[in-house]
């Protein structure tokens, strides 16, 4: 499991959109007095849209019950793996379960399917074995308005314990100066 | 693989947000006047944002795989058995391959996983060793321009044989009334 | 102004998504024990993605303004009557602003309006002279998650009149039964 | 009426995710090898959800019909100047029409509603009185696939000149590295 921030995610047009609102000009480069009125406008007020300015880019390594999870959350972009072109390339990946007995299962599960990629099945119909433990990568960009949903249901001690991981990576990488946004979440 | 049309799909709407978008007013109950109106404003026009007024309801019973392509039609709504909550209960059932040495293995892969939770290993990590062949229930509903899109990419001789044998049952599904609506993307 | 609910929405099929989550099956037509489920799992959970599969269809005649407001709520579909095609078609009509002085303003300016159209200027210039009082009549579909989110922002006393009252006339028309869903926002 | 490009858009994310679709890696910082299967994989095979992973921010100023229209583009976000908040402080512009006997009601119009400003009567019902060539100013982030669709519609003949100007205006600000990318929608 791996998670990166990749873009350089700034509040600049999230603190423009609010001066454009009032009429009263952005308040960046001085970011200190942009981010207080920033705070008083999404966290105070609540006048969460203009949040949609800011955007997230993340390259994740996860398991299939995350991607699984993750595509649930709809306003966001993906671009994924596809099992179909790159199954039959490279190694079959599956991420630990935390579980040796199930680990060793898969193990065994996971050599498996290599015969059948070796043996000549199509990508299609091998990717049929693939458990939810198989290892995706994809790409995924997601707003600041969405983040704070995405944070509040999966940073969660409810939510599932790899999606809650990921949700934890991504947490760390998002820039210290924006932490405020999503405090509310984090709040557990 | 089972699907289900449950609501009782109507036009009415899409013939009601033509009429006011021209101020003439609705040609319902008059059904045939109202679908060559329809066919020449969306058909014709391309004017297709009045095809969001029509919805379906679709119950749907299909593999992990299926699940993972339909749910990255973002512009829908979903509702999932959920493994968390559902895996230890009933019987694990996969879908069949069409590769019969693939469905061999698969079998015995269930006496594993049935082993498992049998061993009150817990849903959560059971969940991680179910293969793209798990068969997952779940409720959709699309609007017409939607699913216009996804009839579109999954009718295709390219999509995936399981979603595609999806896509041509939900086909046969909708009224017959209806089918103008996507003739084009059933001309493969 | 007027508000007109013209479909007959149901509950149906959010309880059904319910029952499909935690394989449970569908409480309809026992309405009154799947509304005890509903509430628990949206109001009480948050689990509010099944609100997805209730549908509200208005028709509504109003000011400008309220078009403006209304259809920044991007999660719905609009059909509107065009002032392309229409504005030299029938009266103009603008809605009562409450003040006095600015309606008798408003009437001269009418006037002057039509003569325009009646001089055989084109739609389209004449359209701009439009003002955010005229009248307009458009169709909206909305799910009941987004109408959730409408009348908690419209319903507020902080709202824009127009708005305010065409949100309370739509909370007068949603049937009773459904009227649990959107309490919280009521609750001024 | 007035258009800027406020952000640098960047096709680095856009080639990042088809890399990651086929497993093949980024192209970048080599534009031009990446721009041809930018091309390959959106123009000819048409696999447009890629183009989500560019964003352009605009800052217009523009007629109230433009907004109307501009807006009804819902995947988009939108922060625009509230006549509320700002309507009694600085000038009411309006944007000129391009008939003289219309652009001269018009300004007899624009001292009626300034008068009413100046006798203390609220904005919310001063708004009322705004006609369709008043000038909002607005910021508005959009991707690359919802601005293919943008263009389409808004370039187009048949499009109001207001939103054509608008449209032309945008189609100039895009990098011209970016072109490639809309250039169906510009052969009218």
């Amino acid at each position: 499991m791996e998670v990166k921030l990749i873009n350089e995610p700034t509040l600049e047009f999230v603190d423009l959109a609010i001066g454009k609102c009032y009429d009263m000009g952005a308040y960046f480069p001085d970011e200190d007095k942009a981010c207080i009125r920033i705070n008083k406008v999404t966290n105070v007020y609540k006048h969460s849209s203009v949040l949609e300015f800011a955007e997230y880019v993340f390259e994740i390594t996860a398991s299939t019950k995350v991607l699984l999870e993750m595509t649930r959350h709809r306003i966001a972009s993906y671009a994924c793996k596809s099992s179909r072109y790159t199954l039959d390339r490279g190694e079959v990946v599956f991420e630990a379960t935390g579980d040796p007995e199930i680990d060793y299962e898969l193990s065994k599960w996971k050599v498996t399917i290599e015969k059948m990629i070796k043996d000549g099945k199509k990508n299609d119909v091998v990717s049929l074995m693939l458990p939810q433990a198989y290892q995706y990568k994809w790409v995924m960009k997601i707003n600041a308005r969405a983040l704070h949903n995405f944070f509040e249901l999966r940073l969660s001690r409810t939510a599932h314990s790899h999606i809650r991981d990921i949700a934890n990576d991504m947490w760390e990488l998002i820039p210290k100066e924006h932490k405020f946004l999503f405090a509310q979440n984090h709040q557990r």
